[in-house]
């Protein structure tokens, strides 16, 4: 257990919450922190198939994509956007076309990705990265988690990722209380 | 190896596609049916905590839950979603109010979900079910888990389950072409 004092918004006549104000001290039994996992980070300019099979091999439930000129994460891909990466741009476009691929097109699917990078092949529109303070509690570990719906988030202090937390290391947690 | 014949329409001049038409016989090494794998189903009126446990022992991807009426899956739910069973619905509605709950709160978030049922916690917007037929391709069970943003899918057959497929063990069968 620890105690800490939190500056917090008064909060009044909610159904379920409490009076609370600022500078109260808060001791508690678990914050992200307390359950931090070490997760490999992949650099996004290292190979898009080695990340692929990184993935399937610890079947893992996303990526976490670095770059080597910040410590912070630079997006978070769940696994099921990972597989995004073999499915060819015109069926992204046209799903349509998914039953009309030959035999050699579906079952040569990851050749496409021999000599790309993971930079090569990421969504062209940015992702929100999913980042909680080791300081947050389990609530808003989740609530981040199902906002932006990502099976893992990461765990950054002062700029520097200290690791993840998976949905289900959350839901053993909170199951331990 | 197996070979069947398929209706498919024309398709011509689209980058890496091949011409193509109706009734063309295929011969696929790999389709949805030969990578299923077992997984459990839970009752739509079972325990939510139990559900809970079960994803987070077992470090699932996701829930499959099914109703006692039908043998087709009900709803999908990735694991980045069950997380929201403990998040409260005040919270949903406004984050910002995460930050300020009590030690107690934070800390008995599962206590919420004592005594209730799957049916009770669901996302009160109905979700798509990921579903592919057994003789889908690869890519496309991949194009069905990345539009959905569903780690994993369900193989449906004449209106029966025969199990799920998940990215990890779609991007490992890709890999082992």
């Amino acid at each position: 257990m620890r105690c800490h004092r939190r500056s917090q918004r008064w909060v009044s006549n909610l159904n379920g919450a409490e009076r609370i104000g600022a500078q109260l001290t808060y001791c508690d039994r678990m914050r992200a922190g307390d359950i931090v996992e070490e997760f490999p980070i992949v650099d996004i300019d290292s190979s898009a198939l080695d990340a692929v099979r990184l993935l399937a091999e610890h079947r893992l439930t996303g990526l976490v994509v670095g770059t080597g000129t910040s410590e912070q994460p630079f997006v978070v891909l769940p696994a099921s956007q990972v597989v995004r990466f073999i499915v060819p741009g015109y069926v992204q476009d046209d799903p349509g076309l998914a039953g009309v691929l030959t035999e050699s097109m579906a079952d040569h699917a990851t050749d496409k990705l021999s000599g790309k990078r993971i930079r090569d092949v990421l969504p062209q529109k940015r992702q929100h990265v999913p980042v909680v303070d080791p300081d947050d509690t389990i609530i808003e570990v989740a609530d981040v988690m199902a906002r932006l719906h990502s099976p893992l988030v990461t765990v950054v202090k002062d700029g520097r990722l200290q690791g993840v937390i998976t949905a289900s290391r959350l839901l053993a947690a909170a199951l331990k209380r």
